[in-house]
């Protein structure tokens, strides 16, 4: 496809509900949405917010073309509402939390406020893009948890990626939360990453000779990182390096060797040796093959000498929890004075039930500590800045609770785009490298277990609360009522 | 992206080699690769075959922009070679089973032969096109088992899906393996299939009331599926779509309710009761919620209602197994004389080890059931058609064998391009549809059970399993001759 307008990336029924709301006129009534998710990826203490800079592209170039029009027009919309959709811009506004901020469970991520037909349009895009970039950094976070601040992190899934976006999205969302680079050199073009890789076993299968091979690719490379599991690690492939290098001494960089079968705890230690003794001690050692959280912690229980992972599977699939489950919910919506009334949505489930509210969301600072005490969810008009105290209340627990007295809160939601211009310009992946640290810096280390974390606390606020009870009360209301009238 | 040559999506390793291989003056010898997967996605007793159409695309496209080149340069790469890269167009030959075909485990899905520089740099996008593809086709076609023919499979995963490509080549696989439509309206438009959907919770948020929503949506449109779990499936949903449907009469046609909540085996029953009582016994129950394969197979044996499926997640992402972990491996290379010899990856890991040598594939159909024996994998030129008796043997346990006689060998491996132009036509999805249907029919049932399936029998010719032994063989003298050498 060479057009950048998805206008068509979404779900039919959002083109159903835009035709009955033109009908009935309702379409440029002011409504506000919430995207949130319902339960943390991977059970773990926090996520990375990962995602802004594709939606905001996506809304920037959101636009009907021809070939659509001509498209809906096979499946017998009428003329009249083809013309509205093709007049169609995003003329929105959007708060948001910023790319690589801490957030968690049933928290505004962004807010998206405008007319309904609009806001209503773009909701499955934006689901498909938070949802996959916010579960890919956080597992990448994960596993930078893991490993030292001397070892390094790179990216290695593009082949077992979803399709084409996946792999580049995911290679910037995993930089984005720590590694180091990706081997996906489009990814590295498109998001100024550090593109990295040397050989595969197919190089040394072309010249059948581990020698032959790593000469030949010394010749073309002088920064040298050699493949040595093709034939046999430790009786042909890292002697054959070491060989290599020997001959070849400064015209080369003998810079690593990589492993990428076997048990890795026993080869990397074998082959430290074997480098060391050569006298090869600052080549590094880089190990790939299935890795994850789990087995890194492992390896590096058992003392294997690895200085760099290269993670591929495991990662750029969120193996082992691939779907973040986003949702988007109506929470106001303009009435016919103009007045902006609360939505809910209900459900058996309590999880699912939504938020009523146009609101915003504080990440609360003890200023003694430095660190949060909690994310603070106020209806849009509260000013928690301006209060004495804080009280934070589980909302559905509620006896667990604290006071906060001397705080700072954060504002987590920012506008980034005003009536369809964008307010916020788009971050170097450094800054937003800067913002996961500074984010993760102010969480207590009970968050950042890979295992079992402590649940973090994400609280309404007092008059938030009250006003969801009230509507949930309101809609029991409702359906006696309906019950009433059969 | 507006350019659609994505010749940088791939690995830096592959540029490194191909800078080797330029450099060596070995980058224009004939190569053959293999593409194929070692295990079975999800234990299935089968795989569908997807992702040529999108894989011949990008051969087509294949090549280097200005912007590349000018990305390549600012890596260092030399000018005469970045002049060579910027040349290339896709020249080889491509040997693939057509989209649809049911495929197994360590047989050769595509075979890529040409020039060693190119066929090696298009090596991460096959694989990442082919993985997520078939991998999805065959999560779908997992789906389809459990269900009944007069039943309608929907895909609704987009929001969950790893991005955009996922979410529309995923919904292109899933159509292909049995699905009757997708909620993506631009994959609907691109690949031809049937956009379904009708509207959200939100559309009766937004009205506050049932009544007032489902009229509003009746207003517009003639085709009506309600959607009756915003507040109270029984209680207000059900008997208010019900209603409506009572007052409009026959300017609408009351299709469907829709269950996205809640216990949906009681919920169905109950609803299909009420919609019986009312006389609304062709109205359908369409039902949503987190379902795959186990949870539709357990709500059927509990007598749930259903008429139509709309499956989100946990086939979009192949959520128990989200990643197929094809490779691609050399398996011969043209030698100084001008022939090509046979190569092999070995791995302390027997199933990592590759199968040497230029091959075919044939599906052996037994002539008097129409059924296959098993899928009998050849050097390139041995004829098994021509043969009275076909030897088939387990490649490990060669004491599983079989002695077929009245056979009809399949070739499954077609050429689809020849020197780069494309030799098959783009297909049909109804045609790719029908493939797979013949493709299933050929299947004993044993290898259809989404639980426990048989192993379906891949096995090598005689002639093909003593040369991948010989090869072996000679490699472990090669390592002996290393640690001689030491």
């Amino acid at each position: 496809m060479s057009n950048t307008h998805h206008f068509l990336h979404t779900d039919l029924y959002q083109i159903n509900m835009a035709k009955a709301y033109y009908d009935e006129g309702v379409h440029r009534r002011r409504a506000v949405f919430d995207l949130y998710f319902r339960s943390m990826p991977f059970d773990n203490g926090y996520a990375i917010f990962v995602g802004l800079e594709r939606v905001l592209q996506y809304l920037q170039e959101w636009q009907l073309t021809d070939e659509d029009v001509a498209y809906l027009k096979s499946l017998n919309y009428d003329d009249d509402f083809l013309n509205v959709l093709k007049s169609l811009r995003f003329s929105g506004d959007v708060y948001s939390m910023l790319e690589g901020e801490a957030c968690f469970n049933n928290e505004p991520l962004i807010r998206v406020e405008g007319p309904l037909i609009e806001v209503q349009l773009v909701e499955t895009a934006l689901l498909n893009f938070v949802n996959y970039q916010t579960l890919i950094a956080t597992k990448a976070s994960r596993i930078k948890q893991v490993t030292t601040d001397n070892q390094q992190l790179m990216e290695f899934g593009t082949r077992r990626a979803h399709e084409m976006d996946a792999a580049q999205w995911g290679a910037r969302a995993s930089v984005i939360a720590g590694f180091n680079g990706t081997s996906n050199v489009e990814a590295a073009k498109r998001f100024d990453l550090v593109p990295v890789g040397t050989h595969a076993h197919s190089f040394v299968q072309a010249y059948n000779d581990e020698y032959e091979a790593f000469k030949a690719y010394a010749r073309s490379h002088k920064e040298c990182v050699f493949l040595v599991d093709t034939f046999h690690t430790l009786k042909s492939g890292v002697p054959t390096a070491i060989k290599v290098a020997n001959e070849l001494k400064d015209s080369i960089n003998f810079n690593g060797i990589r492993l990428d079968s076997g048990d890795i705890a026993y080869l990397s230690k074998e082959s430290r040796k074997l480098l060391d003794e050569a006298g090869y001690t600052d080549t590094k050692i880089i190990v790939s093959n299935d890795l994850d959280e789990y087995t890194i912690q492992d390896l590096m229980h058992q003392g294997a000498k690895v200085d760099s992972w290269g993670i591929g599977t495991k990662l750029i699939t969120g193996y082992d929890d691939p779907a973040l489950g986003a949702v988007y919910k109506l929470t106001a919506i303009e009435n016919e004075e103009g007045q902006l009334e609360d939505r809910i949505k209900l459900s058996n489930n309590a999880i699912k039930v939504s938020t009523p509210g146009r609101k915003d969301v504080y990440r609360i600072i003890n200023n003694v500590t430095g660190k949060s005490e909690g994310d603070y969810i106020t209806l849009a008009d509260e000013e928690p800045e301006e209060e004495q105290m804080i009280h934070l209340f589980h909302p559905v627990h509620t006896f667990k609770q604290k006071f906060i007295h001397d705080f700072t809160a954060r504002p987590l939601l920012q506008l980034v785009m005003e009536s369809g211009q964008r307010r916020y310009a788009k971050e170097s992946i450094e800054a937003i490298q800067e913002r996961v640290n500074h984010s993760l810096e102010e969480l207590w280390d009970e968050y950042k277990r890979p295992s079992n974390p402590e649940e973090y606390p994400v609280d309404l606020s007092e008059a938030c609360w009250e006003n969801k009870n009230q509507i949930i009360k309101n809609v029991g209301k409702y359906v006696k009522q309906v019950v009433n009238k059969k």
